[in-house]
Formats: C-alpha cells, sequence, structure tokens
C-alpha cells in the first residue's frame, strides 16, 4: 500500500516578530483520521500521522485486547478515502466471539444505573504483572535517551511529533516509530515489534512525552520491564508502574533523571 | 460536590544526576478516570485533572454535540467512586431521542462494509463557520499569551498541565481552566463560559499546547474568531480553521509568533 498523504508537509505562514511581519513557510506534521474495523464495523476513528498504519492497527488491536496475538488478524487492508484511511481488520472466527460480546458490553443497557461504574473498571483494569531481572547502570539510560533523539526523523522536520522506541543493551535501538499523538507512537512500536517477532522483556521503552495511565498499561502489555521518558508522569501512571513491577524513569534530561518506582533496576555507580 | 481527589500530589522519587542518587519528592499531575453517563448509559471514560469536573461534563456534551444548549442538560450529578468519578447526566425528552439516534449510529450494523467511510465523514464533519470582526495589533497577542502563563496555577505547581483560556480586548483573561489533557482543558473552558453566558465572538481563544483538528473544532463551536497556542498546528487543523474561518496563530513564544490562516485579523503597526 502507497499512502499518497506524507506525514509533514510544508505550508506558507506569515511570521511576526516585534511587530514586523514577513511571509515564510514552515513543515508541519499532518494529521489523518483513521478509522479502524473489524469485521466491517467502525471500532475507533482514531486522528494519527499517516506512517506506518499496519504497525498502528495491530498495535491498536492488541493494546486494546480485541486480539491477544497477531495470529488470530485474518487480514489487514489499508484502504485511503478522500477524508482518511481506513484500515479493514477480519478477526479469526474464535476472537470475534469475544471481539462481539466486548462490543456489546460497551454499547451498555439504557438506564442501568451501574454502566458508569463498571465502566470505570474497564477503565483501569490491572495492567499486566511485569517481571523481567534487566538492570542499567544511570549511563545506559542516559545514552539511550541521546539515542531515541537521535533517531526521530519525522521530529526533525515537523517538530511535535512525538515517539516510542524499544531499546535493549548491547543492542541499542531495536525500533522506533513516531507519531503526532504519544499513544499511537507506543501503538505502532508494539505492532512494528509483534510484527517483528522482537520479545521486549529484556528492554527498555522510551517515551519523548509525558507518561499517562495509558501508556504504562500499553508498556505492562509488551512486558517491558522499564519505561524512560522525556517529561513527567502522572500520578496514577507511578501507582500503576509500582502495581505491575515496571521500574519508571522520567523527566530524563541530559545525565540526569528520575525513578519513581522500582529503582532496583537502576545500578548504582560501583555496584 | 466535593471531590477527595486533588488535581496535584506529592510522591517521592529518586533523583539520579550524574550517577549520584538522591531521594526526594516531586509534585505531579493526577490524573482520574472519568465516566460521563447520559440517561443511565456510558458514553465514554476520559481520563481527565479531578478538578472542575462540572464544567468539563457540560463543555464535552456540548463539543461533542450531545448538547446544542445547556438547557437541554437536565441534572449532572458528579459521584465519586474508589477507581474515578462519574458524572451522571440527564437529557431532555427532546434530545435524548437525537442522542439515541447518534449512539445507535455510533454502535454500526455488523459488516455493512462502507462504515470506515461513514464514522470518517463523521470525524471531520465542517467546522461551524466563524464570523467575528475582532482584530489584534501583535502586542496585544503576546501580552495575552503572558497572562495565561500568569495565570496557569496547576502548571506552576505540578508541571506537564495544559490550559486553555479566553481573552478578550480591555478585558483580559475572562476564564481559564487546566488538566492535564489539552482537549479536556479546552472542553472545561467551553463548559466554564457556557455557565457563566460569556460569549466567544470577540473573543480570542489561548492554548499552551499544540493545536490538532479537534481543538480547532471545538473552537469553531464556541465562536470563538483566533486561536492562539504556544505550540506549532498540525496541517489537518490548519485547513479546517482555513475553511471555517477561524485566524490560528501559533508557535506563539514572547515577542514573536506566526500566523496560518486568515491573517487580516492581525493588525499591522500604524494600521
Amino acid at each position: 500500500m502507497t499512502l499518497h498523504l506524507e506525514p509533514v508537509i510544508r505550508l506558507p505562514q506569515t511570521s511576526v516578530a516585534r511587530g514586523v511581519f514577513a511571509e515564510g513557510e514552515r513543515v508541519l506534521p499532518e494529521e489523518t483520521p483513521v478509522a479502524l474495523t473489524y469485521n466491517g464495523s467502525t471500532h475507533a476513528v482514531m486522528m494519527a500521522s499517516p506512517a506506518d498504519l499496519e504497525d498502528f492497527a495491530l498495535g491498536f488491536s492488541l493494546s486494546e485486547g480485541i486480539i491477544a496475538d497477531r495470529s488470530e488478524l485474518t487480514s489487514m487492508e489499508v484502504i485511503e478515502h478522500e477524508l482518511g484511511c481506513e484500515i479493514r481488520m477480519w478477526l479469526q472466527e474464535s476472537c470475534s466471539g469475544a471481539y462481539r460480546s466486548r462490543r456489546r458490553a460497551m454499547a451498555g443497557p439504557l438506564g442501568c444505573g451501574l454502566c458508569g461504574v463498571e465502566s470505570l473498571e474497564e477503565a483501569v483494569r490491572p495492567a499486566s504483572k511485569v517481571a523481567g531481572t534487566l538492570q542499567l547502570p544511570p549511563k545506559a539510560i542516559a545514552a539511550a535517551m541521546a539515542d531515541l533523539s537521535e533517531a526521530q526523523r519525522l521530529n526533525r522536520e515537523a517538530r511535535a511529533i512525538h515517539a516510542a522506541a524499544l531499546w535493549r543493551p548491547e543492542q541499542g535501538l531495536i525500533a522506533i516509530r513516531e507519531d503526532i499523538g504519544r499513544h499511537n507512537a507506543l501503538d505502532k512500536l508494539a505492532g512494528a515489534l509483534a510484527r517483528a517477532d522482537e520479545p521486549c522483556s529484556a528492554s527498555m521503552v522510551l517515551l519523548t512525552s509525558r507518561v499517562s495511565v495509558e501508556m504504562v498499561q500499553k508498556a505492562a502489555r509488551m512486558g517491558a520491564p522499564i519505561i524512560a521518558a522525556i517529561s513527567a508522569p502522572t500520578a496514577l501512571a507511578v501507582r500503576v508502574a509500582e502495581g505491575c513491577g515496571i521500574t519508571l524513569v522520567a523527566v530524563a534530561r541530559e545525565e540526569s533523571f528520575e525513578v519513581f518506582t522500582h529503582p532496583e533496576r537502576v545500578q548504582h555507580l560501583g555496584s
């Protein structure tokens, strides 16, 4: 599939600096509605960068728990429409049953009065437990974040584009994916790794963004024992990382960072 | 209603700088699942900062087109559960009909094969046309952004929290709302303004974030002719702002900014 849409585009603008106007151009990130359909029915429309859309669809399907394994997707087709992209996915028969009952649950009976609570339980369902004995010295974390910054190809062109990457000792960056949305970038990474059969168990997930609870849940489902992010986590993200056994490193800048959970995976110098 | 949850919280962390470890604390933004229910059925669960939740629920209902006017909400109750908050809203009978048919459309028939396209049309439905003859000199835009920065109370405590505000010539900041999510912050602002019967027609919406297409659609529904944002827009946001008549000012920092659409609302010096 060849998308005509490009993830970045140059547009005209007027710069105004201290009252002086100048006509110019700026490279901006594109944003495309992507409809994700399963068995002919739309599950969600996500606004995303039009790049690596197969990775996105596979990663989204795994992150959302629609499939447990990529073999449960029997086909995937990316179709470009005038208004955006549609990704048509078909599920294995055995999987479709679970998907249909989940859809029914989401629609919910009218007027039962309990749906709010059930929906909250669904939203904060316990993240997968992550084990993994990976330990890293502080220098390795700083080096990984520097590698991440180097590899942000789209962001170098248009700025304001997030990235998620997987990094492993001795091997460095295994994969990186970029998107205007930080959740999308992580879903794309999850999809790319699933497609390549790359395990995350002895690896660190790198993020250019803040860390919300959903980012921790996605990393837990991937099985990554360490998350390192440029910006800060939310308090709920910290609690969920604590509960599921993930080491949460954040506010990572140059040679310094902060560890919010399970600091035993960060080696003291000389140890 | 008194929420026990606070929008920011102090948590322990370990700082690591050049290999030196130190135990400390950091103030982080809280993140709470908020279930929005209409007539006893959950419409969405959003992750939000637990503050100004009534504004959020009203603004979300308006932004999503579930109601056209706040009088269509007959009641709203915020209920705190162990896992998060539920906002129970009941709709006027006349409104409920439209809401029910929209829900039916969202569920969609299985296997029709057209849902992807219909969903894309729904996602990029034309934004409301914005008129308004407001014109501002560059100095006013820079001054408004400085006012915004001053007024970010939660962000000053915990960083990494977005804000949306309404600003009007001669009056300055009319209202500001903060949230971990930039879309939520704008929905909270829309709700606060609707509750106070404040029109947006001769006003500018200020954003601390990037500008995605949904931010433009929300501002258009509010009727604000100018958006000014600290960070960059997406290309789709520019196209939609162009189409609906909004002046999109972005990358606004100190005394400089860039204008991407309808620059006629930014006055040249001496004019």
